[in-house]
């Protein structure tokens, strides 16, 4: 149980899982997967102690839940069973199946004779991962972590404590058994103070990702200078062209909204060309009371169907998470892809034409993470992208930008190796050339 | 002279800023190229005007240096000559000449029959630029920009107000003969104030670089959320190991050191194994006295050589910029790699030995940008690493690492086309699966 020592200090924590992520850098693709199963194997042989103290989290989150002060969602979330389980043990198989991220030759150049240039994947050193309720989160971060060479402190909610402790215990006694595997690789830290001590703490840490609720999100976006891997709001867009096929156009609107509405990649605002029908519009609004999502219209919607609200400013700004949608007219195209980009927060943004010019127009100018074409906004996931795990979805311009897998978590650096060069031997007027010849592209 | 009216409203040119990028992104391969040749033939064609107002800042330089508020460095720095403007306008051409760094498809992946995903490069959106005195900072990253479709925003020192008013009016002048080049891409800001309201506005500009001094750069880091590609300190180091061959030592060491002594991939503190010998430490320290290298030696070394200064804790945190040198012995490989992850600054770091296996473990576990065998540190360039362009050189752990070339103004988006499809079809019981094909790997 060393490594969940809360009393530690925290700078002493993080110190050390900054030693912790110097050695994983070496460490080899094999001993990487032996970890792994270890991990995968400790968990299934310790099921039913998880489940229990699971179940100390439950007992406590009822009384919460009679407060007040916890969701019914969130209890949910909160609650393991065996089923939840043997996805987590699977997750972390399917982890280790995944092509090794590190130690990848992405680009070689020779500069010379003897004078070799590597651009060579490497993990980014520390990760910190704040989330909240969902104590499956461990399990996942953890093996993403292992896989990508990463130190990582995980920080969970506080309703949650008891079966993070257990999940993270049983990690580290499976690593522990593993005499070559780098100590404090993975740490878990329990209150509010520590996390924000964290966040000060830019020297030593390479990469916050916040897992949870917008507030969250924004609140480690405002309080650090650490990157931030990650997305605050997701108001997604549909725009229903002028040459829109209406089928499509229906059933991906619908679903867009309905098939998961608190997800971030849920639609928020329906754009509708002018020239679109009365009529069309009547059936679409028609689809979305049928399935109990509340309508609030702009000026020229609330005129074609009387009961529905009304849509102000502060609704084209506005994330709902919820069954409801709002619509605006729109003149053309342009107007469309301008309101995207002045009121959307660069998630996922989807047009619904025939008109294979709009298309491109939208999908080019639209400065978003994802731009659809004729698809549902849902389909912004890792998974559904084949990338084989998701580290979180990020509307960030740097780095990575979208649904996140593990390339997320590497960076590069230059291995140069020479035979005794010097700077000046190529410099001057005996200078001798660089042959600059691309080994790898 | 559209684009330098610095009366106006800082948040209005910046938002003028993103409304140019926004178009940029669908701007023609061949666009580009038109308006990178239209600008270099009208700075040849104005040279006469550029150094005449080069004069005015040379002038005023004059009496600042008199005053002692510039240094001769600065001055020279600041001076435009004939040769230099021949320089500019073949930087223009050269980067005209270099692949396009937008629209690659990076990846690309079949989802389904008729559902195809594209991962796709494209431009940052709004870079802000803030630099030091040498106005041929502004057509290099006025090309930059351009070619990346990225909208800039600029930022030079006072003292060549002049002559960067002057290159930004040539630029812009050329660009507003192209018709279909939007306007506000490239944009001069003047006033320390602006700078200041510029790094407030995340919301709109999506990457700075910060080109000059330690404290400009550190001042930006620490007053701003847009994310910063640069680097503050340079602390390179040479580590001396026990199978060095002794020749090599020298002559990466030496060139490390005096090749350039100012520059940020110079060598502030060389690693010696306490093996090595005292006749070759002598021998050593001779040659760093030769070129008029001041030594800061450890006990060990103060006690060979008894005419040098002390090194104290200090020394192995400052980068000199200077003809200094500070010498530490090390027991042993682990301990130089310690050394170097603690102090270092994670720019560029070589190890001189001919033992395999020393080196693979320096080159892995060293965290640096850069990580050198037998190589001198001053490699760390990227016109030397073959990049064809130097954006800057980033100690960054994510997004561009080391020298950065074209490809550290752009990103990626996924753009997605279907036929209609919703995620409710890949879900419940009568799930369609993925299929997952890879198109471009």
């Amino acid at each position: 149980m060393t490594n969940i020592n809360v009393t530690q200090d925290l700078s002493q924590i993080v110190k050390n899982s900054k030693q912790a992520s110097y050695k994983l850098a070496s460490v080899t693709k094999e001993l990487k997967s032996k970890a792994l199963l270890a991990i995968a194997n400790n968990i299934e042989k310790n099921k039913e102690s998880i489940l229990k103290e699971n179940q100390k989290d439950l007992d406590n989150a009822k009384k919460m839940i009679e407060d007040g002060r916890l969701t019914r969602a969130l209890y949910n979330r909160l609650k393991l069973d065996d089923e939840k389980i043997k996805v987590m043990v699977q997750g972390i198989k399917d982890v280790s199946n995944l092509e090794d991220p590190v130690n990848k030759i992405e680009w070689a150049i020779e500069l010379d004779k003897d004078l070799k240039l590597y651009r060579v994947s490497c993990p980014l050193g520390v990760i910190g991962v704040i989330f909240e309720s969902r104590p499956d989160v461990i399990p996942q971060v953890a093996a993403l972590a292992v896989k990508s060479s990463n130190a990582v402190i995980l920080k969970g909610g506080s309703e949650a404590d008891k079966s993070n402790e257990i999940l993270i215990r049983i990690i580290n006694e499976a690593l522990d058994e593993i005499r070559e595997f780098p100590k404090n690789s993975i740490t878990l830290i329990k209150t509010r103070y520590e996390v924000q001590k964290m966040l000060e703490l830019d020297k030593y840490i390479d990469l916050i990702i916040p897992r949870g609720s917008n507030d969250l999100v924004k609140y480690i976006q405002s309080n650090t200078k650490i990157p931030v891997l990650g997305h605050a709001d997701g108001i997604c867009h549909v725009y229903i062209d002028k040459d829109a096929d209406l089928n499509k156009a229906t059933k991906i609107t619908i679903d867009s909204k309905i098939q998961y509405p608190s997800a971030c990649n849920a639609v928020e605002t329906v754009l509708i060309h002018e020239d679109i029908s009365t009529n069309y519009i009547k059936t679409l609004l028609n689809e979305f009371k049928k399935n109990n999502v509340t309508i609030k219209g702009d000026e020229h919607v609330s005129s074609i169907v009387q009961d529905i609200e009304k849509a102000t400013e502060e609704d084209w700004k506005t994330e709902y998470t919820d069954k409801i949608i709002s619509i605006k007219t729109v003149k053309d195209i342009n107007e469309a892809i301008d309101h995207v980009n002045n009121y959307g927060s660069g998630h996922t943004d989807t047009i619904i034409t025939e008109n294979k010019e709009n298309a491109d127009l939208f999908l080019s100018l639209v400065d978003s993470a994802g731009v659809y074409h004729n698809a549902s906004t849902r389909f912004a996931d890792g998974f559904r992208y084949g990338l084989g795990a998701e580290v979180g979805i990020s509307t960030n311009k740097t780095h990575a930008r979208g649904p996140v897998g593990l390339e997320g978590l590497v960076i590069y650096k230059y291995k140069l190796y020479g035979n005794g060069q010097a700077a000046a031997d190529y410099s001057g007027e005996k200078a001798k050339e660089y042959t600059h010849r691309v080994l790898k592209k």
